[in-house]
């Protein structure tokens, strides 16, 4: 029974998250849909990060066992011509190695949150970014990022229903840098919280508004209260942008 | 009797193209309904470019005349105010100079054309470019469109049904360049016959594609006959990027 490795793209503006729900449009929904139209087996997949309702994915890394030994382009192919009325596309598809795991696997998550920092509303990018109209100060928003590099407790940067057994995490890569009219937001670990970048975008956004100094975000992590948070971003301009392995 | 220039920024995917039409959604009419809406005027707007059914813009240059004295910011507000349901949004908003015409006035007028040239196919950018599975030689595009540059007969390069009264445009720009994933074209002209871009396009995608040598396109631009052009390119990545005046 061969494991498949996909790597995923997905416009989250039209599923309820990745994780399939009874009802609802999700991107595990869709992916499992086009298997079973594909080759006919119901299949139960999973994932290296279950996003949240909205959130985008770029590079999304998805299993499939499937029962036959399919050629690695068959399936893409297949899954594609399934998919072609669903904002999921298959990018990529090799046969794994033994006692891998999409998701226990990962030793590494990659995100991208995007800000159209600009007067004017998105036409183009709407749901695929947040919008803020006041001019955001990058080296600020930086400044405060730094106190989020590191191992720590981040509670307060957690959301409340979060199912992690531990609030500590590695935080290696937290960057902000301005790309024309945008404000993109990156951080990296081997894993996050449940909505913990969301929450740290938000907090950094008052920094970059000027309604915090970046030391307040120290204050809010040393805190280690949900309450001492800022608002959290919105779905919209979040992307899942890679994962490592080993 | 107020004449603004608004910068537009317009998601083509839902529209009939700029031009009102009788029982079609347009962006002149998702303008012109937002200007009744806000001061009650019934105004007929005109705009720099009148770009196709499906075809997107970031700098669209629009002229709106208004009876009522409104400040810039005021106009350009409530206009978006009553767009929030539509792909349209003003980007900038400011009253023009006595006699300036947001069409006649032009004096050259930006494209840019979106390729996604990978094997995947678009889940984030469906309807915003067009997707060339196999990889374009980009440094035999630029040496086709280098033929284009330039005072021509663009007979090959204009739809059937273009109106223009003369087929001789110049040509300043024709640029071809890779961004990761992207190839993207880069056209710049006083004006463009109907279809000219996308024309152009599909014709440098041949090239790129290794079907024709960048010399063919000479020889096509000097059949000065529209069945020596290759494929038209979908509408889908095509942006009406900025309009230069004076």
């Amino acid at each position: 029974m061969p494991r498949y490795r996909l790597t995923v793209e997905y416009d989250g503006s039209g599923y309820s998250g990745f994780q399939a729900q009874d009802g609802q449009p999700t991107v595990q929904g869709a992916i499992e849909a086009a298997v079973t139209a594909f080759c006919g087996q119901a299949v139960r997949i999973a994932a290296a990060g279950r996003t949240d309702s909205g959130v985008h994915a770029t590079g999304q890394v998805v299993q499939v066992d499937l029962d036959k030994d399919w050629p690695a382009a068959t399936v893409m192919n297949a899954l594609n011509a399934h998919m072609v009325r669903e904002g999921v596309a298959v990018l990529d598809c090799a046969v794994a190695e033994g006692g891998w795991h999409a998701r226990f696997s990962a030793t590494g998550r990659r995100y991208l949150y995007r800000i159209l920092n600009r007067p004017g509303r998105p036409a183009l990018d709407r749901g695929k970014v947040w919008h803020v109209r006041r001019p955001l100060d990058v080296e600020a928003m930086n400044a405060g990022a730094a106190h989020l590099i590191g191992h720590h407790d981040f509670t307060t940067f957690r959301d409340l229903a979060c199912q992690s057994a531990s609030p500590f995490k590695s935080l290696d890569v937290a960057r902000v840098e301005r790309v024309g009219e945008e404000v993109r937001l990156v951080f990296e670990a081997r894993s996050f919280l449940h909505r913990q970048v969301r929450s740290m975008t938000g907090t950094l956004v008052e920094v970059g508004l000027g309604r915090w100094s970046p030391d307040d975000v120290k204050t809010a992590l040393e805190a280690r209260d949900r309450a001492a948070c800022g608002p959290v971003a919105p779905s919209d301009g979040l992307y899942l942008t890679g994962v490592d392995y080993g």
